[in-house]
C-alpha cells in the first residue's frame, strides 16, 4: 500500500546518460576523426574554452563574467544531440562569449556541481561571486539541470538570467 | 661573512618563466591561429591528452600507466622551444603513448605538483601508485623539473625511468 502524499518520482525523461558509460563502441576510424582533441569538444570551436575548474573560477571572479559549465559525454546520444543544436545556434554562441566557458567529460570533486546527481547532459551556471546558480533550472523535475535539444529557447533564456549577476544582500 | 658550507645557489638557467606572465604581447591574428583550442596545445596532436587532473590520476591508477605532467605557458619562449623539440621528436612521441598525458597552463591546487616552485616549463612524473616521482629530475639544481631543448636526451631517459614503476616496499 502506498502512503498518501508520497511523491511518485517516475517521470522518465530522455536526457539521462550514465557518466563514464562505455555502452557505445568506438569504431576503428574514430582516432583519425577525433585528433587533435579540442577543448571545445564540438560545443563551439570559436569560443575560448577553459581547461581546469580552478582557472574557470579564477577567471569568472576576476573578469566578472558568469561561468557556464557543461557536463557531457562523447558517447551519449543526448549529449551529442544537445551539442549539435548548441554549436549551430548563433544566438547561443554569441551569448556564450559573455561567459567563462568550460565543458567536462569527467566529474570534478566539487559536490556543488552535482546538486541533484551526476547525469549528462547537465548545465550549471556559477555567478562571479562563486555561487552556484541552483535556481537556474531546466524543465525536468528529476534532473533539474538537464536540457534536451527542444529546450534550446529555455537554455537561451537561462543564459540571459545568468548574465544578471547576483547582488550581495544589503 | 659567508658561513662555511653554506651553499651558493646562484646558478642562473634560461628555463624560467613566471606563471601567468603577459610580457609577450599577442598579435591580432592570433585568434585565428589558435582556434579551435586543442588539449595537446601543440605538444603532440596525435597523443591522447587528458583535461583534468582528477581524471589523469584516475586513469593512471586504473590503467597502471605513469602520469606525465607538463606545466608550460603559451607566451613563454622557453616553453615554446621545449614544445617544438618535444612535439617533433619521434622517440618522445612514441614513449609518450605509454603515459597518461596532461599539460597545464594553469597551476592546480595540489602542492605536490610544485615541489620546488611554480615555474615553467616544468615536467613531473607520477607513479600509478599516485606517488610523485620527485626523484626524476633535470639538470638544474635550482629548478629541478625544468628542461631546455638541449636536455631532450635526459628527458627521454627520465621517461624511461618513469616507466619503471615503483615497487611497494616489502
Amino acid at each position: 500500500m502506498r502512503k498518501p502524499g508520497m511523491p511518485l518520482i517516475l517521470l522518465l525523461v530522455g536526457v539521462s546518460c550514465i557518466l563514464a558509460s562505455d555502452s557505445v563502441q568506438t569504431n576503428s576510424s574514430e582516432k583519425e576523426d577525433k585528433f587533435p582533441l579540442t577543448l571545445s569538444r564540438g560545443w563551439g570551436d570559436d569560443l575560448y574554452w577553459i581547461q581546469t575548474y580552478e582557472e574557470a573560477l579564477y577567471r569568472s571572479k576576476t573578469t566578472n563574467k558568469p561561468l557556464m559549465i557543461i557536463h557531457h559525454l562523447e558517447d551519449c546520444p543526448h549529449s551529442q544531440a544537445l551539442k549539435k543544436v548548441f554549436s549551430e545556434n548563433n544566438e547561443i554562441q554569441k551569448l556564450a562569449e559573455q561567459f567563462v566557458m568550460i565543458n567536462f567529460i569527467y566529474e570534478t570533486p566539487d559536490k556543488h556541481l552535482y546538486p541533484d546527481g551526476q547525469y549528462v547532459p547537465r548545465i550549471l551556471f556559477v555567478d562571479p561571486s562563486l555561487t552556484v546558480r541552483a535556481d537556474i533550472t531546466g524543465r525536468y523535475s528529476n534532473r533539474l539541470y538537464a536540457y534536451e535539444p527542444s529546450d534550446i529557447n529555455l537554455l537561451i533564456s537561462n543564459m540571459k538570467k545568468a548574465l544578471k549577476m547576483l547582488k550581495p544582500e544589503l
